[in-house]
């Protein structure tokens, strides 16, 4: 679906060359991923995922993030690190475009059809073990997708919000609304994944193997990040909650790390800012995607049928 | 055979909390490795590999092991990387005892007697991988295991060399004298490994996996790494050289690095020292070894024969 650089295996010989590796045996494009071009690169001895960066991401944050994975893999959580080329750098350039090599990670992809009670436990740990992990890494980046900056996207969709469901941009002003005034000031803080869906994790027999796709990591409340993972591991494609799930879920993530009182106090507003994220993302795509580069869009109408459930109620309640 | 040190559960659960892991799940030792205490370290969701340092390794050396290992996994070289603490640090205590983390390689640790021919070729090309890796790496570390740093260990086997051999202190002298005055003033040096047996690299299904056991890695010529790795890869159990995995090897090898003409017409030398350096060690530990160590000292006979083979010729001539 997404392969968008194809690149010539003597460009690929040439890159390689880069790096300390050995000779070049074969490669094949990774047809998932809807931003980037990936492809799996076999060595005689080895297995590494090569990741040419499309427009969606600015070169200048790759450093942030490669220095994030790379600290995220030395402090054990299992997450693609990048491969170093002789320079000490992490980022090349392959086809005019910037490119990088890093770990291959063992597992498959999730879906939320699929998903056990397990895994939701695994991921509740992993995820605490990252907000733990991040505490010790010190470069920065703001959250380009947080509801402020998400405002011009919804200016560009509100003349045509109608299409999805009728008044849904008073509905969408009201929330935005509710949730600048009631954001909480201080909460624990630092790096998150801020993306981390069923597709972006990995397993093996019903084992969580790690963890991918860092490029919207920025720095963001912790419990935010946790709102964003019950949001998207914790409702079934109908979008009811699977109370199973999410007590594995929060089981996994305090058995490492407790949430403090006021993370839970607020539990309830952080999760209506994780489902309008994706709403306002979803419904802008939705309305305006590119049929060239074949993304299916995903429906904007389960995030506010998620939105509508939190506010009833704070999940943590339960 | 050789787990020096036993570990109590909640001596490893305290040492586990200084890092960003899952709960513990078991542990148990590995018999393998004679000069360290090694465990399986099983959490929830991962595997790891402690060791525990006996006295044999020098804590001050210790920075300088991780920060290798660290480097070569950041260049691609499948080696165990140093999981660190939440501080940034590699190295805590457990039990009074220096102790790390690591990262656990899959694949089963080699021997001579039933090495394939792929295999030699592929370490080979792992060895001239991590010596080009290592040009970017700048700690350093003095090879104590040089000739001169071994004649203290040689003057104290000295009186009972003839136990292994008539006239053997004598042969020893001689070589010695000859070795250190042909000594090459100048080669490509680096950081080496200097102790690449079969047993310290891993393999699956017939693949190289993974190089370990970096305790004896130091700076010294590149070449001086390779005649190591060739007595110890290419020589049957009767000391015979198997041209074929010879072959396998140095096309290997060569495939990433070509080696230079100086090399080439010093690599008897470097052949004749890598030899004796086992030699002086193994007459040592066979002479002296303490039986309550239950470790198995190996025949210094072996590496008797492998030098009197190299002083007949070049090895790289054939």
């Amino acid at each position: 679906m997404a392969v968008f650089t194809t690149i010539e295996k003597s460009d690929l010989d040439a890159f390689l060359q880069n790096y300390d590796l050995d000779a070049l045996d074969s490669y094949k494009g990774i047809k998932q991923g809807v931003e980037n071009t990936n492809y799996h690169v076999y060595t005689k001895c080895g297995h590494y995922i090569l990741t040419i960066f499309e427009k969606r991401v600015d070169p200048v944050d790759l450093p942030f993030f490669f220095g994030l994975t790379e600290h995220l893999s030395r402090h054990g959580i299992p997450c693609p690190a990048p491969i170093h080329m002789h320079d000490g750098g992490t980022i090349g350039m392959l086809c005019g475009k910037p490119a990088a090599l890093v770990t291959y990670m063992k597992g498959e992809t999730l879906s939320e059809s699929t998903l056990t009670v397990r895994e939701c436990g695994q991921i509740g740990s992993i995820l605490a073990r990252m907000h733990n992990a991040v505490q010790s890494f010190d470069m920065r980046r703001k959250n380009m997708e947080s509801l402020p900056s998400l405002l011009p996207l919804f200016e560009r969709a509100r003349p045509r919000a109608h299409e999805i469901e009728e008044h849904l941009a008073g509905t969408i002003d009201e929330e935005l609304s509710f949730l600048m005034d009631h954001w909480p000031k201080y909460l624990p803080a630092g790096v998150v994944h801020t993306d981390l869906f069923p597709d972006n994790a990995l397993a093996e027999d019903g084992e969580l193997t790690g963890i991918i796709d860092f490029y919207f990591s920025c720095n963001d409340y912790l419990a935010y990040d946790l709102a964003i993972v019950i949001n998207a591991w914790c409702f079934n494609g109908a979008q009811e909650l699977q109370e199973n799930r999410l007590r594995a879920l929060l089981q996994g993530y305090e058995s490492v790390r407790k949430l403090e009182k006021a993370e839970k106090e607020k539990f309830r507003i952080l999760s209506r800012a994780a489902a309008m994220r994706f709403l306002l993302t979803r419904l802008h795509d939705w309305l305006f995607h590119e049929p060239a580069h074949f993304v299916t869009p995903k429906d904007p109408r389960e995030y506010l049928k998620i939105l509508r459930f939190h506010q009833n109620e704070n999940i943590l309640d339960r």
